[in-house]
């Protein structure tokens, strides 16, 4: 076993601290990851405080892992060592059902095992509950080779880290429903998700207008790409806007009124929902019906797409914003997020882990 | 000016009675039709009681017409004496927008002119508010020979009559979602709609199951052609069928749970919303996050998809089951209607107006 330092909570109410874990030898088709930066998602601060319900402690977060290899098993045919790579929200799946077939493991039958807060799986791909996977606060980590993808060399890496969620997250829906150059694409929410939406929108010729509550954020959406800003906060732009867009992407988790959103969309547009409020939002049936419109939800990224997801972005000079920190700053890192005090990502540079040993 | 017998509601406290309106020779592009049969929808219920608002009175309802062509306009080309022919739910809409330029009239961005409760447009396709639509409970109607169809000869009439209305609301949801040979789809409500959704999708070739609140419709279902049957009541069938259907036809304007139904859902599958509940229910984002779930709505089909979903039920056999009346049982349906007491639609045989007059 790999004696390896990280960052743990070890139970829903202490901050996180210093933790060691212990990673395995890789096994025949298992890669050993040197971890370089670990993007800090707002899911990280759920996890580790429980808010979701069964949390496993204690938890080394973590799922915006980038890295370097530096061992791989004696059947690894796609890496080897030296190769960066990175490892997003899921490190395993049941191979087997028609998701994981489709090369759409996010929404395996049998859950993902994600790769923190969550256990690893048996050689049958039943979910083996004595192993518990660890996240990406951490110098290492063991992957199956099939659920690690190429970084690719234009990226700089700590930028590339928030690819592997907030990037793939943004950048999925915007190709499954069908995103196309000259399409209206409404952003819903300027975060980590949000700001991600339009550059990966605007990077495939969309035109797209960023909805916030304030005006606040109008310079940053205009410096982002974005071609239009509206202030949501009056409730006049949902007259003014009405059936303007083709899509809207809806990063918002706090709660808001889908209905009024619903309405900014043309006949046949989408919207999709990518944040979960706390309280289910009322859906007035007839906003639907009268333009043919959609509502749908999108999680994630398979590891195909992942990967297509990351070539995009090498070949758009595309990569997050990012406030990089040490370890040690973590905490203080969250407490920023919950007051949105971030653009748009924190990154956790792990060398600053390795000096603490 | 042509005098013809209808039965109207005078205002919204009203029974319907016998009433005479004027339809106007056919113009240039018109053609003048001889009623024979008019289906009877709830919607006709809602706008003769101002259930909805906007109500214009007298009003003759009436939107699921078929009859006769027994005058055409010099320059009309489509259509001869003799011809049998539908009117469904709208005669106009603006002709200009890319709604009515793709076909898809009902989502005209000015809104269509409906059969009736409406205005009829003038030469420019300016909404005219002199002109008072007047639906198909009357012996003729005068309309613009674009926005007729033609009834197969294999179709009886009487049981053509719906179609216009039940048959192209459940039509154009199937077809435009692409519900296709072996989808497992779920008819939520065995009513008028419901009746026609199981008949169209058995048609396609899809695995039809029918969700109702209670086991009554049970045999009904099957003798429909529905390959199964669940009852919704005990809330059994949430866990038995989840994850199931590709695709969700819910019919239903009672209040339900839509979390519930979504649940129901495979990975991409859509659930399409065509009735609408008084009260807008809650959807939990997460329900839809996590399998890539859509809730949709529409809203009947355009002229040009009418008539292929006449052609579609000619070729497959499909018609309404009806029970057919004499327009002085109109307003005892009415009060069927609002118990479920009918299988599954009212014609009216307009003979019974033309003998009263």
């Amino acid at each position: 076993m790999l004696t390896t330092p990280a960052y743990a909570a070890a139970d829903a109410a202490s901050p996180l601290a210093p933790f060691t874990l212990q990673r395995r030898e890789p096994g025949p088709r298992e890669v050993l990851i040197d971890i370089l930066y670990c993007g800090v998602c707002h899911s990280d601060i759920h996890q580790a405080r429980d808010e979701w319900g069964g949390a496993i402690f204690p938890m080394v977060p973590g799922h915006e892992i980038v890295g370097r290899v530096t061992q791989v098993g004696a059947q690894v045919g796609a890496w080897k060592v030296g190769d960066t790579v990175g490892v997003g929200c899921f490190i395993d799946s049941c191979r087997q059902c028609p998701s994981c077939h489709a090369g759409e493991e996010q929404y395996c039958d049998f859950g993902m095992s994600a790769t923190y807060n969550s256990y690893e799986r048996d050689a049958e791909g039943r979910i083996d509950k004595s192993r518990p996977t660890y996240g990406g606060y951490s110098t290492r980590i063991t992957v199956d080779e099939a659920y690690v993808v190429r970084i690719p060399d234009s990226i700089p890496l700590d930028r590339a880290a928030p690819l592997l969620c907030a990037g793939i997250t943004t950048y999925s829906p915007l190709k499954h429903f069908g995103v196309k150059a000259g399409d209206r694409v409404a952003v819903v929410g300027l975060g980590g998700l949000g700001h991600m939406a339009v550059k990966l929108a605007v990077a495939m010729g969309a035109h797209v207008t960023v909805l916030s509550t304030s005006e606040s954020k109008r310079g940053d959406a205009l410096a982002l790409g974005a071609q239009d800003f509206a202030a949501t906060r009056d409730g006049q732009v949902f007259k003014t806007h009405a059936m303007r867009f083709d899509y809207i992407i809806d990063t918002a988790s706090a709660d808001h009124d889908y209905n009024a959103y619903l309405g900014l969309l043309k006949v046949d547009g989408t919207m999709v929902l990518l944040g979960i409020p706390e309280v289910p939002a009322p859906v007035a049936a007839g906003v639907l019906i009268r333009k043919r419109r959609r509502l749908a939800g999108s999680m994630i990224g398979g590891i195909r797409e992942t990967q297509e997801m990351l070539d995009f972005c090498a070949a758009h000079g595309v990569a997050s914003d990012i406030e990089l920190i040490g370890i040690d700053r973590i905490n203080e890192a969250y407490e920023r997020m919950l007051k949105g005090d971030v653009r748009y990502r924190f990154v956790i540079d792990i060398a600053s882990l390795r000096g603490a040993r």
